[in-house]
C-alpha cells in the first residue's frame, strides 16, 4: 500500500505513455550542456525522442538561453573552466526562470574539479540528480570512488543514500544500474526497461540525463512520475534496439530508430516498473 | 528570361554533376571550424563527399591553416572564447590568400555572443552565409529570433532580407528550409531536393554548410552556381538515404553511404532546381 | 633470422590472440585525451574493443586521473590552451606511476602549436608514436608537412627515421600506412591487416591510436609486440566490417560490431605479420 495513489506499478506505465504524448505534442526545448564525448549523440537521442536540444555553454549564452529553455541538462563528465563558469550561469538563470534541470554528476568522487562543482551545485535544488552507484555516493559523501566512469557497486547499495539526497535536494535521485532506481525521497520506483548493451556504448548513461530533462519539463506530473517515464521510454527503446543489434555499433543506430518510432501505447505495454511496496490500492 | 544565361534549372543540373566530378578529382582542403556537437559528422559527411576536412580552430594554428586551405567553415554554433579568437583568425588570415569562406551563424538572434561576432564577421564578407530563415533574418538585422536552433518563420518570409544581405556581403545567402533559397542578390535558385529526416538528425544544416564550403572552393564556377550544386548533391543523397532508413539513426549512416556512391550522372538526373524567372532562354 | 625468437611472425599472430584474450578479462582503463573530432568515435572503440575509455582532460584532474589509469591517450588533433595543460600534467603524472603512453601527433610539421608540444613531449618518453608517415618525418625533424591531416608520402620513406626515433625515445613508433610499419628500434614489423574504408572516415587513425593504448596497458608483452597486437585487431575487424559495408558510413557502424565480436581466435587465424628477416627460426 503506498502513501500516494498515483505511484502504483500499472499507473506509471500509463502515464509514462501519456507523458510521451505530451512531449511529442509540445517538443521541449532542453539546454543541454554537457561532455565532449556524447555532444552529438544526447542531441540525436533528444531529436529522436521529439524534443528539442541546443548547446548553449559559452558564458555570456548560458543564462540567457537558461531563462527560456523548458529544461537544462548539466553533465560534469568534461568539466573544462569555460563549461564550468557557464553551468553555474545557466544554474542561476534558471532559478528566476523556475527551469527544471538535471544534474549528471559524471565520476564524482574519483576527480576533484568536478567533485568539488557537484557539491557546490546541490545547493541549486537539482530537479532530478541521475547518475550511477558510485556518483550517488560520492555525491553523499559516502562510499567508494569507482576508477573510472562506470560503476563498480550494486544499485542496492546507495538506495538509502539516495533517499536521504533526495530528501536534501527536494527533487528526485535516479541510480542508473541493471535496474534503476529512483526515488523522491518519499516514493520510490524500480524501471527493469533496459539493456546491457546500453553500457558497451559511450553516453549510454549521459543520453538518459538527457531523456529525463526533456520528460521533467512537462506539465501536469511530479518529478518522479516524469523521471520514470523517461528511464521507461529509453529502456524500452533500448530493448527493441537490441532485437535488431549485432553488436554495439548497430545497437546506438537502431536505438535512434527505435526512440523516433515509439508510441505511447508500446510504452503502456513494455513498462516494467515496481514500486517499494506492492501494487495499485485499487 | 534570366539575365545570366548560365542561371537556368537545366545548366544548373548539369552543372552541378560537372562540379561534383571536379570534386573528386581536385578533394579540396576544408578547413572546418565548427560547434562540439557537429565535428564529427561534418568532417564524416565531407570525407564521404570526397573533400579533404581538418579542424584547425586553435590559435596560432587556425590563421596558418587558412592561407593553405582550400575554403573555410566558421559554424557559430557553440563559440567559446578560444574558439571566437580561432575565428577571427583565421577570418582574417583567409583574406590575404583569397580563400573562400562559409559563414554559417547558428542561433544569431537567440543567443547574444555569436550575434555580436557574427555581425562583425560581416565585414570580411562571407562567400557564402548558409543559415534558416530566422537566423538571416536576425542578421539582417530584422525579423523575430527563433526560441532555439530551429527555424520557426517559412523560407518565403526572407527572400527579400536575404537578397539585400548578398549584396551587401558581395557573395551568396542561402536559406534552408522545405526548399532551399539561394540568392547572390542578382540571380536566385530555388532547391527543391533533400528530406525532412535531415531535422531530425543534429546537423543536417551543419553538415550542408561544409559541404557548401567544399564546393564554392572550386574553380570556373560562381558562388551561386557552386552552392546549389552543394545542395542539390545533398540534397539528392538525403533523398536516397530516406529510402533506405527506418528512422534518423540509419538515416544519418545512409546519407554518409549515399554521399560517398554519389556520381555525376545521378546528379545531373536528381537536381530538382528552380529559378525566380522561367527556363533557360536557348 | 631475427635477434628475438618471440619476434616472427607466426608467433606474433598467436601473441596477439593471447593478448586480446589477456584485454578481455583485464578490461583496462585508458586515460583519452584527444581531438574534438572524434572523442565519441574513439570512446566506442574502446568499449567495443573492451577497454573501459574515460576523457580525463581538464587541468587539476588529467593528472590525478594518469596516476590510476592503465594507459594514456594523448592525441593532438586539436590542442586548445587548456588540454596542451591538461596534457602536460597528464604526462608527468603518468610518468610517477609508470603508466605507459601514447602519442598521436596528428598533423605536426603542418601547424605550429602541435608541433611545439609534441616536440617537447619527446622528452616524456612515448611508450608509442602512432602515426603517418609525414608526422613521423616531421617529428623527426626532416620531410615535408602535408598540407592536411593525411599522409602524402609512402610508409617506406619513413622506416629509418622511425627506427632511429624509436631509439631515441626507447619506445614504439608506428607508422600507419597501407601496411603499418612498428619499431622498437632494434626489431620491426608490417603488418598488412585493414581496409581502405579506414580513411573514408574520420579518426581511423585516432581510433588506432586509443587501441595501441589499451593494449600496451597489458602485462607480460612487449611493446613492439602489444603495439602489434593492436594493429592486428583493429585491422581484422576493419576487414570484416568491409564486407559488410555499403560505404563509410555503415562501415564505421559494422568495425564496432566487428570489434565487440572479435575472438582470440579469429585473431590467430586472420593476422597478416611480416617482419623485416625471414620467418620464425625454429
Amino acid at each position: 500500500m503506498t502513501a500516494n495513489p498515483a505511484i502504483c506499478a500499472s499507473n506509471l506505465a500509463v502515464r509514462s505513455g501519456d507523458l510521451l504524448q505530451q512531449l511529442h505534442e509540445s517538443v521541449p526545448l532542453v539546454q543541454v550542456i554537457t561532455n565532449a564525448v556524447v555532444t552529438n549523440w544526447s542531441a540525436n537521442i533528444l531529436l529522436a525522442l521529439g524534443a528539442s536540444p541546443a548547446m548553449a555553454d559559452v558564458v555570456g549564452e548560458a543564462g540567457v538561453f537558461a531563462r527560456s529553455a523548458n529544461a537544462l541538462l548539466v553533465n560534469l563528465g568534461t568539466p573544462n573552466p569555460g563549461q564550468r563558469d557557464a553551468i553555474i550561469e545557466a544554474v542561476r538563470a534558471r532559478q528566476e526562470a523556475g527551469t527544471t534541470w538535471v544534474l549528471d554528476p559524471v565520476a564524482v568522487g574519483a576527480l576533484p574539479v568536478r567533485t568539488k562543482l557537484a557539491t557546490e551545485l546541490l545547493a541549486d535544488h537539482p530537479s532530478v540528480i541521475r547518475a550511477n552507484t558510485n556518483e550517488v555516493l560520492a555525491l553523499a559523501g559516502s562510499g567508494q570512488a569507482a576508477r573510472g566512469v562506470d560503476a563498480t557497486a550494486p544499485v542496492s547499495a546507495a538506495i538509502g543514500v539516495a533517499d536521504t539526497l533526495a530528501n536534501h535536494t527536494g527533487g528526485v535521485v535516479a541510480i542508473s544500474g541493471q535496474s534503476d532506481y529512483l526515488t523522491d525521497g518519499t516514493d520510490a520506483v524500480w524501471v527493469d526497461n533496459g539493456d546491457a548493451l546500453l553500457t558497451q556504448i559511450t553516453g549510454g548513461g549521459c543520453a538518459l540525463g538527457a531523456v529525463v530533462a526533456a520528460f521533467v519539463s512537462l506539465h501536469d506530473t511530479t518529478l518522479l512520475e516524469a523521471s520514470t517515464a523517461a528511464h521507461v521510454c529509453y529502456g524500452i527503446a533500448a530493448e527493441q534496439a537490441a532485437r535488431h543489434a549485432s553488436g554495439p555499433g548497430s545497437f546506438a543506430v537502431a536505438l535512434l530508430d527505435a526512440l523516433a518510432g515509439l508510441h505511447p501505447a508500446m510504452v503502456r505495454d513494455g513498462a516494467r516498473v515496481r514500486i517499494g511496496a506492492d501494487e495499485c490500492d485499487a
